[in-house]
């Protein structure tokens, strides 16, 4: 087949003065017909017969096709980042639009540059609603907000693939499902279903942070997913974590190739100045309520249901979710009661929200990392019904399940008494069973609570780790506790920490007794 | 593109008694052509193009197309379980057929759908074979493999996806396969290719029941499978598993999903009354030889085995499956003893047989929760060739490695002996090679069947579980110790069981010595 | 639809003489047109419509498909390895090409299997290049690189897909890699993409030879996609692996199922006969400088960068990557300082080599098992600034890292005088971080390397293991420990070994104390 130049008068006479069509209005209806399109070059993949250039005019993407002879690169005088303008016939392949290239010449980047980013600003533009509650630390952070929900909007009409990478608690679900509740109706408008699978994706993280692991994981799947199917550098959306010192390698990883991250979390993300943090300078977008003066009372379920409503207005069903991750989270406040108000609006009674909160983290311990778009979803309200039978069927056995495990923890501590505060010490790996539920974290918990006690503080014991919870009236911070380690015992590679009264030490085996111990002392020194 | 309504006069004017065209016609052949048919609406996909009706007849399912504008519902009027009479064009999409609406309304329901459960009733009815051997315990259960039969056959004819989940031992992987080699054809004698693999999955379970997990990632990827590709709900096939307590939970979860569940098992199903135990509230079909005063030594591949004859007659290369399968489990009685003759004139002896046995017990334990169509397949004789080659292959190396197993295995245990009963203890997760084969249970066995004396009890420890061994002459029952223990001991989480005298229970860690001495002593007790 | 026979009296009449069309020369172009074609039938698949033969000429595969009636084998009277001749019609389906059988007759096997043989003679012949360095050792190798050279050629003409498993370090990255940039671009020519994703794969072993549990996966995903697509039984190239006694059941297994195996591999293939070891007798072509003489210092990285030479002599960017290989793998002596000088000449400095093969090192551990085709291939130059960029990225952490992991190490270490010995011993399974770099194997080899002491012997001790350092001057052989112990001790079930003085014992934890007395007895011994 040859490169057929097209000279089609009335079209090409005009040619200089045509007003290209925008690319968004090539929809199934226009198979068959003829258009000039113009387009930035945002990749070219050489396949096995012809080139492909993905062009974006602003308006959206379209693959245009150019053949010259099976493997060999057409219109080699135009490269990526170029700007193209080209006289296309509209064609399905394999259920998907296509254009392909009957001429097409090189034009000014320039110029078109300017257009692009003006109708990027145009129609990313994101939503600016109120918040659903009273806040002057939501309204400090709507400049924040409204950039993160621009970036995500722009994602989506650049065809660019999302990932949304969660915690995998309650919290970090109700976040990942709210952005998700947002973000997919406007990838499935945008594309056909086939794209909205692969420009799609959301997986929760066991960590608390974004683990090397992980990123290598999704940073070796979306670099196939660009050579086998031409997609662009993904987005990552890093939500209920993200913000740390413990994440920036990860970061950093992915910005070299290209990547860009999000990140929309409550965790203390270190010394703030200039309203940003450490994480700042490698992203694109951070919404953190430490950063203008909050806390991690405003989680990260709160933060991502009201970018949600920045992306998307008709959002569905998420007005109960920052209720329900508040109520999971334990959080406290003003921002916390009126979410807790407006999920009792939306029929949940704390009770309910309780139990649903208890049922994700179940779920979410035995889903661990597979992405399921269905399940807990389904927990979380997307069909009432099925929700509520849902939770009657699980949290009999939750709750059965978790008395057991608390007869066991009960008969295996030991508590010591130090001055006014007693220690609770229980060798947390020895009296939970490999893999079920409940696991340590929340065994210990369990154990901590039911002492009703704010003079108690309970160490859960592992080999390699030490679980704590501190009560109210007990004057210690784990943080502090860690950073005195690492600088005093730099052999025991002490790393972790948490919240100021809840939070996990890990450090190595050999290390074991000489933690514990320091651990104890520190207490017991600012207790005196 | 408008709807089209089609003025076709000849069908048109005789459309009130036009008789439809059953669905099972429409083959590849009538592309092209149009027709009349009728279907009970079970799902219904809005893509981003037309809308998908996916119509069930009784006879067959087929997906029907209607399209009005890029991503609009069609035919808003017809919901779910609605009956559609539509004029349909055939054609070929991506390979598979599909109707094109051209016109419909839609009918009265229910004279259709006793139509439809008339001919669903003719066309899953099953087989009605003799069975294989003379077995009192097979005639009461006839009823019970007619109806599992027909729920299995229907679901074929549904369209439904099918899941056989198998306990991952040889007897699992017998009564496992013996099902594939009667679905699977049927499977691909009603669909595509791509179908078949869609439409069929099979895959090991490590543990004796249907954990929380693997139900958990089964309902995720069936939910998934629903959203993406409109299939339905799919039925699961429980074999060799599914009739204990702890099947209860993961069997519930299914049925909120609308998933259906039949369970084929020779596991002691708790109290029956009325040939019904606790999981039958739960499914819609249930084997169990217990259920009419039978017990295991009618083993999963036996029952699958002869339920896959009521399924498809012309099952092939089956019929030395339960000799295997029974000479793997250990089953005594006349029930086995006949199979062992029927696989003899197959042409295995019963060195074979327990030799095939040992390679899928090894191929088992190194292929874990993947799923394989061919590798066992072929040890358990789809290419009888290949499947001599192979046990030749492995079974030298695999004997070689239990006896150098046995030799550090003997080294290392202890005896006691206590009264005429010899206590065999031995380090069991200590003296194993972590992930080779053999693991924990078989070498407690084998050191257990080298002293070959019916007065000793042999326990394997390990942190966290006792895997014991109890001579034919000794008076003890694990269930019972289980049960003493969860009583009296309600601290130290114990769990498990299994056979009388073959079993292992599970504890926490911390209760270690224990629950060895709470063992020992209980056996004493019995035997004094 | 009716099987046709053509008459087309133009190429019917000369159908006797007509000279088949070659099947290489049926390019996309062709679509539509129709030819004579003759060809080895290497597979058939039936399908639910039509049946499939896969036929093969020596120039190229392509896939002839005849249809009878839906579900129906056609032509019977064909079988697999018979020879067809047929008038085919040229069409495209799912983007492949695919030839419509019009009419066939089956066709004399000897003379053309004869042709066969002589064209793939022919078209997979090797290059046969000088070696990028002076080596004897190389030269006696020449005979075994022209023949694997020559059966991976013939393994991409035949469309039989191709698997490398390489060794999870910086040695078998290099090996996998160099492979790879020479068999996927000829790949790619001979297929369309997606077949060269599906031809075509990498993966990483974790353990030094070829795990049972690997082959296992392999087998069961290669022989779906013999089910599935109708491929070929693979062809495995195992590089930096495959060359030991451990490697011996996992690759005759592969021979059952057809596939055939491939090693080039620089470990100690025990006894040599006739350039010949023991893996040969089930191996189509074995790499391996033992086999004429030579040592583990021609690394495989080494070895598999002068095979890529002999595959496609236009490979680029591998040139570097034997002095990366041997870096990595402390070789010594004149063909790695050749090498050495060839990656300074391409512009790596020695540092820069040191640096790289720590990042390839570290991005392995974090990958395990997942098959990347680009991180690992950007850390190796794909791009050289992206190649920099990430090296400045993670060498600053991967440095923190150790240094903060070897200030662990020596806290923890106990150092004993024995004669003239030092010996270090150190807990380290209790002082690494679980899942984290460095792991034991390193951080044992970070210790050993601090003392800077050739008289020094180090032990990394864990439950079931013990990873040894020794110093050049001493007198023991890790190799010869592990047989005494095999020999002396066989409930120890003592296996591994590696290097003279770099290797690993891996036992029962039963037998902790012992092999730990043994292993120091021994050095004392020899060392008096």
């Amino acid at each position: 087949m040859e490169r057929i130049i097209i000279k089609d008068r009335k079209k090409e006479s005009n040619n200089s003065v045509a007003v290209p069509t925008e690319i968004v209005g090539i929809t199934k209806e226009k198979i068959g017909q003829r258009f000039i399109i113009k387009g930035r070059v945002e990749n070219i993949v050489q396949t096995s017969g012809p080139t492909l250039f993905m062009l974006f005019d602003g308006t959206a993407s379209i693959t245009a096709k150019a053949f010259i002879k099976a493997g060999e690169r057409a219109y080699q005088e135009i490269n990526k980042t170029d700007v193209m303008e080209a006289t296309v016939e509209i064609r399905e392949h394999n259920n998907e639009l296509e254009a392909e290239i009957h001429s097409c010449k090189k034009s000014l980047a320039q110029d078109f540059n300017q257009l692009v980013l003006e109708r990027v600003n145009r129609l990313a533009k994101p939503e600016n609603p109120e918040f659903m509650i009273k806040s002057d630390i939501l309204e400090k952070l709507r400049p924040k907000f409204l950039n993160a929900a621009f970036e995500i909007k722009k994602a989506i009409m650049e065809k660019r693939p999302i990932i949304v990478r969660h915690h995998a608690d309650c919290d970090g679900y109700c976040a990942g499902i709210a952005l998700e509740r947002a973000i997919l109706p406007l990838v499935q408008e945008h594309n056909d279903e086939r794209d909205a699978w692969r420009l799609y994706k959301r997986a929760p993280s066991k960590a608390p942070f974004y683990e090397y692991m992980d990123v290598t994981k999704d940073l070796a799947f979306a670099l196939e997913d660009m050579e086998k199917f031409g997609l662009k550098e993904p987005v990552i959306i890093l939500a209920d974590n993200g913000s740390t010192h413990e994440d920036v390698l990860a970061i950093k990883k992915l910005s070299i190739y290209g990547c860009k991250v999000i990140v929309i979390d409550h965790h203390y993300p270190g010394d703030v100045a200039d309203e940003k943090s450490e994480v700042d300078e490698f992203v694109i977008a951070h919404v953190n309520p430490y950063l203008v003066g909050g806390d991690s009372n405003l989680c990260a379920g709160m933060l991502c249901t009201e970018i949600a409503r920045f992306i998307h207005k008709e959002s569905d069903n998420i007005k109960f979710l920052p209720g329900l991750a508040g109520t999971s989270d334990r959080c406290k406040g003003s921002e916390y009661e009126q979410y807790l108000k407006i999920a009792e609006d939306k029929g949940y009674t704390l009770e309910q929200l309780r139990n649903t909160a208890e049922c994700v983290d179940f779920e979410a311990h035995y889903l661990r990392f597979v992405e399921s778009r269905s399940l807990v979803n389904d927990l979380l309200g997307r069909d009432r019904d099925k929700q509520k039978d849902l939770i009657d069927l699980l949290i009999k056995d939750i709750n059965k399940r978790k008395e057991q495990q608390l007869i066991v923890a009960k008969h295996y501590c030991k508590v010591e008494q130090i001055g006014s505060i007693k220690i609770v010490e229980v060798d947390a790996a020895r009296i939970t069973n490999r893999g079920d539920y409940p696991a340590v974290g929340k065994t210990v918990g369990m154990l901590h609570d039911s002492f009703n006690d704010k003079r108690v503080i309970t160490l859960g014991l592992g080999e390699d780790f030490i679980t704590i919870r501190i009560g109210d009236e007990i004057n210690a911070n784990i943080n502090k506790i860690v950073e005195h380690l690492q600088k005093e015992k730099p052999h025991t590679f002490a790393e972790g920490g948490g919240h100021e009264h809840a939070g996990t030490i890990k450090f190595v085996p050999a290390a074991f007794s000489e933690i514990v111990n320091f651990t104890k002392e520190e207490i017991k020194k600012s207790n005196n």
